[in-house]
């Protein structure tokens, strides 16, 4: 028995074959600690407290953005960490926050509803009572009927989406068998077909449509705007209804609500009864400094070598502004700054500096971690490269929600592979074990695989991420698992220690060709 | 085979053995004109929407409720149905609506909360801005530490509930194996074992604390009070904060709130973090009528000798006030009114007469069936009974949820369990099947049965009963499932019309004993 595993002994790790040991020997001591540290004296709660009840929403631009980056970057300098830094990645637009939010059904009869102003609406004119008007248009000929009708009234759209009664559980764990499925390569055949002709004219005429709407509302001076997208039992998912740029076009001030509640006055004003609200949305923007801003901080690397190479972990930081973005993504900064607390506290000494990034402006388009990507490593479009580019061992993301890790994706680097396998087999017991070569999006690490650069995300658990906590009102503590996190945050620090500690820099893929322009 | 069931042809039910179905035979041709009206030219759900979305919340006393009781009035009599009447049954106390509700926490940061005033409670003086203060007792003594303190507070106590990711589905419905379970007797070791006297006093003593709170929170003059008993996601679940008697001793305002508001409130100030919440609750009682009602209809019967004896069917009316009651209990009443419907659309000539019943106050204690039954009926507890008392066959009663009807319990009148038996068979395509002689509790069935009446509640699917809707903000018409109250109120139609048929009145349970007083 290889001396790596003897930690091992007495689980179900001895039939693994000699020579799948022997492709990388794992320091067992190292993760053996790691494990204690992390799941013994685990701080990831308390972090996590502090970035959603203490601190509330991390709207990107958002004062409330700002506070969870000064106490971020004082929080890992308190650790030891070094060079932490509030550092601008480039221009993001204006900063917006919810001053006052009121609502409610007034007729037919009295009742509050649930729901949050849209980010970057502006405030309403005071408190608006107003009679509610349901606008059906399929195309923009329909939009006639409404001219002249519409001042001071509050303006939606027909429900066409009932919320059906789910016999499935919000929350769900992978199976054995769907990680397996998820290990196997995609079926070329298996992907979405390409959107027709036909679809593609459709969608550009339903998004033209609804712009012509949202003009036509605030030249015939509505007073509000009321929509919903999904959710339900008073979860609701929620996103921006104005752009943050510092020209954007003026719009009306909108909300986000309950289904229910939405769906409650489309019935009644498709049967004809009239159907009054009272609302008063307070928003502040704030624009005396546009630019976004990543934090940034270091374990400086301790050998003379191998210190000036990275080893880079990381998530977004930035929320939406319904809730406090526990699983979204306070879960993944908790575990990435947890991960490097358990390094400092054991006093491991990496080779390679590793490097934490908290991003901002994920939400909006990856724009922190792009804009760092783009200041620090290159060009993704000419591929002109800065000189940390060939520094990069690594970069490895989490924001999948508070799920614990059931493996990782390679983004198509087969030669990572089977180091993964190997690194995964100390957390077998704890549940992390799938390899899979496909790709996975929306998030962080695609800024570097864009350059080329082995960036990673964790397969996680989805729990109740897509039903109940991804971009809702109900993305708040609650739903935040400690075990899974704390799960989560000795795998990440395992794999970084590794990574920053093995003899060559992670394998790349071929490196990218510029873009065509 | 039986012509009666000629119409099963082609189902599953070809193998009933013969003898079963010479019991008494069912009238196959009116069953089967009863499905075909219920299930092809259904109302349910125009009833359901008038009683929920259109009326709004129906609490006992409200003018909500008294809108319910005059829209039903008038549907069954342009239905037909005579002698329709909106009955006293007693007194009742106050009415009560919310005029506003609005919540929202402002330190350490702005963000709405999710909530409601609690039934009886008085307004706000105006909006209220107030830090929040967490009362930490176990004991009286040790409320004195906050003596002084609470002036103009907000005070809340500790949230020791907090919220599980459920990994099981809101929705269910009984399978196979759980319905053959409650078909049979009750071990008598199954029940709940009785409180110790232990037990007791504990239980004694924390509702002496909790009156000692809620006197010292109102001397010292705290601006109001924040509580959740559960829920999750949005959805709270709410009940009255104070008597509703004419007499009621003052309370605070109180708010019902989501629990994850509550929860977050909790961890910030156990964490020693200040909490300031601004909230607004205008709440108007109503005085002018102490009464509570019923609403009463009749499809006269036609046999010269039996139309003088009744056939009862009914649900309450009555709702809690934080939506608009749609399972609990619109549900049931949208189920009875288109039974009745049913039969009168068909123009069945049913022998004795089919008496419909809302009831009021059914939340506070079945009040509105209990005083029917004392006024028309007897005393439960002397025993003295009234001329009508002799004269009902039954009483049909539906009030758990959406769900269809999957059996029903005999309250142990094992004598009626063939007859139910053979009138569920038509309806086992449906689902119906299962006849038992347990008893179920909780609703007004219980004011029959006291008598020694047959009183039946049918056995239903839950649905989101116990998670989502049962005294819920979420209980809505969204909640509501068209097949199943459809399904619900052909197999209601059915066991009423049978029931006013057959030769005899159902069997009785022996007459109850007055009970000692």
């Amino acid at each position: 028995m290889n001396k790596a595993y003897a930690f091992l002994l007495g689980t179900a790790f001895l039939a693994v074959p000699a020579f799948a040991q022997q492709a990388e020997p794992l320091d067992a001591a190292v993760v053996e600690k790691i494990r204690q540290e992390g799941l013994k004296n685990s701080q990831v709660m308390d972090i996590a407290f502090y970035l959603t009840d203490v601190n509330g929403p991390r709207l990107s631009g958002s004062p409330g953005l700002a506070r969870a980056n000064q106490w971020t970057k004082d929080k890992l300098t308190s650790w030891g960490l070094k060079n932490a830094t509030i550092e601008p990645w480039g221009t993001f637009g204006k900063g917006w926050e919810v001053e006052k939010s009121y609502l409610a059904l007034t007729k037919p009869y009295y009742q509050p509803m649930i729901g949050s102003p849209k980010a970057w609406t502006p405030s309403t004119n005071g408190t608006v009572k107003g009679q509610v008007v349901l606008v059906k248009a399929t195309k923009e000929e329909d939009l006639a009927q409404y001219a002249g009708k519409l001042k001071g009234k509050i303006v939606m759209m027909q429900v066409n989406n009932p919320i059906k009664t789910s016999f499935e559980p919000s929350a769900f764990r992978y199976t054995d068998e769907q990680l397996q499925k998820m290990a196997e390569p995609v079926q070329p055949s298996a992907g979405r077909a390409p959107m027709s002709e036909e679809q593609m004219a459709a969608f550009r005429a339903r998004r033209a449509l609804a712009t012509k709407m949202s003009e036509m509302f605030l030249q015939e001076g509505a007073a509000a705007v009321l929509s919903s997208r999904s959710g339900s039992h008073g979860t609701f998912f929620t996103s921006n209804g104005a752009s943050y740029a510092q020209d954007a076009k003026p719009v009306l001030p909108e909300f986000e609500i309950a289904l229910e509640d939405l769906a409650r006055m489309s019935r009644l004003l498709s049967a004809g009864i009239p159907v009054e609200v009272e609302l008063e949305s307070k928003t502040r923007f704030v624009t005396d400094d546009p630019q976004g801003y990543n934090v940034i901080a270091e374990i400086p690397g301790t050998d003379k070598k191998l210190k000036s190479e990275l080893v880079m972990l990381g998530g977004h930081i930035d929320s939406w502004h319904a809730a406090t973005g526990a699983t979204d993504n306070a879960a993944g900064v908790a575990v990435m700054m947890e991960a490097v607390r358990i390094i400092k506290a054991l006093n491991l000494q990496p080779k390679r500096t590793i490097r934490i990034a908290l991003w901002g402006g994920e939400e909006q388009g990856l724009h922190g971690s792009r804009g760092y990507a783009k200041k620090h490593l290159g060009d993704a479009q000419t591929m002109q490269t800065l000189p940390e580019y060939d520094k990069v061992s690594a970069y490895f993301n989490l924001d999948n929600g508070t799920g614990k890790i059931r493996g990782i994706y390679t983004q198509g680097n087969e030669a990572v592979a089977p180091l993964f396998k190997e690194w995964f087999k100390p957390f077998h017991d704890l549940g992390a074990t799938t390899v899979t070569n496909r790709n996975t999006g929306g998030t962080d690490h695609l800024a570097f695989d864009a350059l080329g650069i082995p960036g990673f995300q964790f397969i996680q658990d989805e729990l109740e991420y897509d039903t109940r906590t991804h971009h809702t009102n109900m993305d708040t503590y609650d739903r935040l698992q400690p075990e899974d996190l704390k799960q989560a945050s000795v795998i990440v620090a395992s794999f970084v220690y590794q990574t920053a500690n093995r003899k060559d820099k992670l394998p790349r893929k071929p490196k990218p060709q510029p873009k065509q322009s």
